[in-house]
């Protein structure tokens, strides 16, 4: 398996026609206009087309794992077309930092780490020099005609880059990607479906910011939306997305620990929208946080326990200590539990 | 002045409360519903913070180059947002490729590039690594215990570095960056203002993919917008934004000359389309390309000529011959004219 090789989603193949037809003529027509829920939308939805290439390496990374726990990590947000020719997207903020940094994590404590993320979102690892305010070239000289990272970034990086080549070496990280939130749904129950060998050894960690709105393929526009001299207003109707946390919980991965996330902006709904969804799918963790004090503060609510909050003191977030540095093993004491849990009930059936 | 600062627009720096109040009390209440237009627009939206430092940057970067030509390169989408507190936001399909691309054949052919840039799009010179398949550290090898540059990359990155270094060391680009449709409108005008004293020795080069459409300030939801279980519709009404091309070339650049692109999907409609452009905003030249061929072949439309297309031919497809080094050329040669016309016409008057 190239552990490198990035999978390029739909939007790029498609549109680049390289020399072919103006028009891709093979995007079908559209079928009559149907409401979307969670029973007919994997009917009603194509899966991206290299979505056999990814369960087949999920699959083997699987049984390459066998016995290791796996944490899958959604990371960075989904996009929704406005179009089929896509210009227009509507898209959630994430750069990816929780996914990509929690993954580390996830790694330093011997967890293998899928990590389904949106394309040329923050990966592990590159996260440290891929968005940073220094381009690429800054970190690099020339000596003696040659190319040479600059002494001031050598410490730093090596730390990184021995990080990143053991889990290189040792097959530990899988690196899924996708765009749209239609791509990420069939993905995420395709790679669920892979998972499923590992049982309770497998961890969702789900910081993905999914739409919670989109339009469905029958009313999706062909090509560019006009916009006319003089101006019309845009009217969009979007439909919701249908919730699968649900199913995730019941069917994709019966055995699993599942962690979803609740993003919020108004402090004053945080807590009761991350109680509503532990109570609605019946999952294990919903991790609650601001977007305004997300570096710094976050809040666990789980079943039949007080909420915890996990907060950098004055003095971690003077050093820049990272939150998920705290959260992952707080979430790791959560799985050893549910782990035991699981032997248990399979001894005693 | 720091080349390689990048100016952190303001969903960055507003939503970081830094261990302050959850919920940014300093927003203001926002007026009544008002229609805006290009002639109230500035009036009724908030100029990027950081403009002050933009507008200071730009006015010594014209007053070092003088004499010299200089492009303004716009590149990337802009943005949209739904919410006050940005979680979600309407985007264009624009990594930069194409202003990132032509703004180094600017700089190989003697010209300053302004590169007002979608922050975290493609840039010139470092776009050969970033949005790359390879993640920065792949490039990276260990020896004696230092991070090197591996030798297959060595040949290409020292012939890209030299001209990134060159295009510092003479200080022959400055880098603005932009986030949102607000943000990028507010300094467009402001750059184009500070670019006056370069008079006909300014072109703008309009590459970056502005929003039609928009939500204004006066209608936009100060928190997340709420999704219901069971969930209904979310119904959007955008406004269009106002057309500012005609300000530019009438009061904002009134020497300049002014290139604006036109991207459509459907190939049936480009030229009239592009057509229309020109005749709405008699500027220079406007560019056409298709979104399925935008990498193979646009076509340029002035006034009195007939149209012109440039395409690469199979043999430049097949050597990933960049078409900006087509279009370029082929810019400055309309450039040399417009320059020896304004030149002529400054004699007789």
């Amino acid at each position: 398996m190239d552990y490198t090789r990035h999978h390029l989603p739909p939007p790029t193949r498609r549109l680049s026609t390289e020399g072919g037809p103006v028009i891709d003529r093979t995007i079908p027509l559209l079928p009559p206009a149907l409401e979307i829920d969670e029973h007919n939308f994997f009917d009603n939805s194509d899966p991206p087309e290299y979505l056999e290439d990814l369960i087949k390496e999920t699959e083997e990374f699987v049984k390459f794992h066998n016995g290791r726990r796996i944490a899958l990590v959604t990371s960075g947000g989904t996009t929704v077309p406005l179009e089929n020719q896509t210009v227009r997207f509507i898209d959630n903020f994430s750069a990816g930092t929780r996914g990509a940094t929690s993954a580390e994590y996830f790694l330093e404590n011997n967890y293998a780490v899928i990590f389904l993320h949106r394309q040329f979102s923050l990966q592990p690892y590159s996260r440290h020099y891929s968005h940073a305010t220094n381009c690429f070239l800054d970190y690099m000289e020339e000596q003696d005609g040659k190319v040479v990272v600059g002494p001031k970034y050598q410490a730093e990086m090596i730390s990184v880059l021995r990080k990143y080549q053991a889990a290189k070496d040792k097959n530990l990280l899988l690196l899924l990607p996708f765009t749209t939130i239609v791509q990420y749904l069939h993905t995420l129950r395709a790679v669920s479906e892979a998972l499923q060998p590992a049982g309770c050894r497998a961890l969702f960690y789900l910081a993905a910011a999914v739409s919670d709105f989109f339009v469905p393929p029958s009313r999706i526009s062909e090509h560019k939306i006009q916009s006319k001299a003089g101006g019309n207003q845009l009217k969009m109707d979007l439909d919701p997305v249908p919730k699968f946390l649900t199913r995730l919980v019941d069917k994709w991965a019966p055995s699993a620990m599942i962690i979803s996330f609740k993003l919020e902006t108004d402090s004053t709904i945080l807590l009761s929208k991350a109680h509503q969804a532990l109570e609605r799918y019946s999952h294990q963790l919903v991790i609650g946080n601001l977007l305004q004090t997300r570096k710094y503060e976050v809040v666990f609510v789980e079943p039949n326990s007080p909420e915890f909050w996990i907060r950098l003191s004055d003095r971690q977030a003077k050093d820049q200590v990272e939150v998920e540095s705290l959260i992952i093993p707080a979430v790791i004491e959560r799985h050893n539990a549910w782990i035991k849990k699981s032997d248990e009930m399979a001894k005693d059936s």
